[in-house]
């Protein structure tokens, strides 16, 4: 691969900040290229830090442990916008950090990430920042209820969002995420009467060179995303529409690395932007089977200013299926025979220790001349799988 | 994935002899589906050894090392059939060990290697043991010249190998492999006029279910293999008839793991059994993007006797060419960058330290849909790599 900056004689080392299933399958990625790759996580043992001697598992809130990680790497990326951009800033006074802390700090706010869109020119749900719940409830009156209320920073899979459906909702949101020790600062949205919730990929290098990924539609339940289909059962415009869409988000916002974008389909056919996270994405993990080259490996090539790889599909249709924890407990599943019977479907264990009811453990990923035939393969065989 | 025999709290670990790119291909499957994996290698920093903390390189001859290995491990595969068998029985003791000893006994020795293709009655080129100059002779006059003499063991990518056209040409390859301080036991074969040369990759689990792959075509430059094309451009009754025979010679083994099997398509379209090795091979890197499970996954499947993924090819098409060492050197090329331009072509560098003038150091993949467009794909790309 590419030499080292700070040891000649070795390959380009890849820092990962966070050692889950998105750095793991980052670090295969990288490892397929000839790099290394070293990992910070808050645990031992993690699924990526499992894959490395370069494993610094005091997490890098820890100065010492950021500093040798940092001494360890060529260039840094992070499968987790969670982290404290002024982390971000304090890697970037020594080495290359993609996406960058200020494409972090941007994101991570969901305020200022749609305003951020919204002057790009990009279509959003109105928003508006709430200092109060009479701001939640102004909100909810002028635009129509329900409206949704959202915690600013550090949501995921449904945590920090709320319905609201009328005045005392929002009165229970506010107690929710404000009387307690840290309050969050909130937003509020527009309800969105979606018919389809969509998602592209879209890596982009230091150098502005970009590749979108087909559409993709995602689908979840209880705000957690179960299974994504792609390309997206809907027009081909509308595709085009969402790739379009997602590729300008990710240049709004100057962004470096791989980037997931979820829209919705209105029931108008338009395409509103909802989220984008700086990193590759749940959506994504179809591409390791399913494209030339996946979201990890482009994730690999654009922190590296590496030309991109293709993502044009090797077959009609791809389908990927979350494997969700169905216990609290050991992390191996009891039995993963009858899975691996489908012999069609690809499987991904993401070797978490411990499994929690809704936890994502792994995904089976299926192609097929179709999306209908690609997505009855991975259904069966998730189905197989046995806690 | 499995839960480990020895340490329940653990995901099962894979032990793998040796820690080169083979190695590396299979731990990158195994880490896909949740495994752990342990490497013992005669190096440090071997490529597979650098991605795991179960990295035994003091090497398997270091008696105390071997036990530590053993001990991390809950089933053994190697990477490298010139292992000695007692090593693998004294594994076999406190472990399963896949392919077995016995297996690898069998291969290890080409002359019992195809006395049991013979046995099996898979057609073969005649052969001989020689002990002595005028054996070699007499097998010349016999068949008629030129004839192929090989050392029975350890012989790899031509080394080992040497066609004698004339009696002189026995005396000097009695002398080169005999009158050494190491003296090699040796065999000759007809010499056999093909017209090309194949190869196919077949799984074999220890409930002894299969999993034949495309039967290829293997390109050979001074005995290294060069390019891969699957299929093979032949008759696709004779693509079968390969396929059969693979199968066969396995059965004849009785092989668990994944073998590559190398055949001769003779003028007459006849194919003949050449040798087989008792783990993933060159001709069968391709299957990583171009089939739904690689054999890396199914070396993986089958020695932990799990059902077997499919061979289906995703598309019409593939070609590996391997990237051999220009140089003797550095192990990192001087760029990538133009081979990465080619975004349709698939990078794999092996992370080995230093290069040799020939040694294989990586490979590109290409899928199209058909042979023709895949090889150009992967020639082109290739070709861009600056050493």
């Amino acid at each position: 691969m590419l030499p080292s900056l700070y040891h000649p004689d070795r390959a380009l080392t890849l820092g990962i900040l966070g050692g889950g299933q998105l750095a793991k399958m980052t670090a295969l990625a990288a490892y397929r290229m000839g790099l290394q790759v070293a990992i910070i996580e808050h645990a031992e043992q993690s699924p990526a830090g499992c894959m490395t001697k370069f494993d610094f598992n005091k997490g890098w809130n820890d100065v010492e442990e950021l500093d040798r990680f940092v001494s360890a790497c060529d260039v840094v990326t992070l499968e987790n916008e969670f982290i404290d951009p002024t982390i971000l800033e304090r890697i970037e006074e020594r080495r290359l950090v993609f996406p960058s802390s200020a494409t972090v700090a941007l994101v991570q706010d969901k305020y200022t990430q749609k305003q951020s869109m919204q002057k790009a020119g990009i279509a959003v749900a109105d928003f508006v920042a709430a200092a109060s719940v009479d701001e939640l409830v102004a909100f909810g009156e002028t635009k129509g209820w329900p409206i949704v209320i959202k915690t600013r920073k550090f949501g995921y899979d449904g945590y920090g969002n709320q319905t609201a459906y009328r005045i005392s909702d929002c009165q229970s949101a506010w107690a929710k995420f404000r009387n307690t020790e840290s309050p969050r600062d909130l937003m509020a949205e527009e309800f969105v009467r979606f018919t389809k919730e969509l998602a592209v990929i879209v890596a982009r290098n230091r150098r502005g060179e970009v590749v979108v990924y087909p559409c993709t539609q995602t689908i979840q339940q209880q705000h957690i995303c179960v299974s994504v289909l792609a390309p997206a059962p809907i027009e081909e415009t509308l595709q085009k529409k969402a790739q379009e869409v997602a590729l300008a988000c990710v240049e709004a916002i100057n962004g470096v690395g791989v980037f997931g974008v979820e829209m919705f389909l209105t029931e108008s056919d338009e395409i509103l932007f909802n989220e984008i996270a700086p990193r590759p994405h749940n959506s994504g993990h179809y591409t390791i089977e399913a494209c030339v080259a996946s979201q990890f490996e482009n994730c690999v090539r654009a922190v590296c200013n590496l030309p991109l790889g293709s993502s044009a599909m090797h077959q009609g249709g791809a389908a990927m299926i979350n494997i969700l924890g169905e216990r609290n407990g050991s992390g191996i599943p009891d039995s993963v025979v009858d899975t691996l019977r489908h012999a069609d479907a690809s499987l991904h264990l993401y070797g978490k220790k411990d499994s929690r009811v809704g936890r994502k453990m792994g995904h089976v990923t299926a192609l097929g001349p179709d999306l209908n035939q690609a997505f009855h393969k991975a259904r069966a065989a998730v189905e197989a799988l046995i806690w």
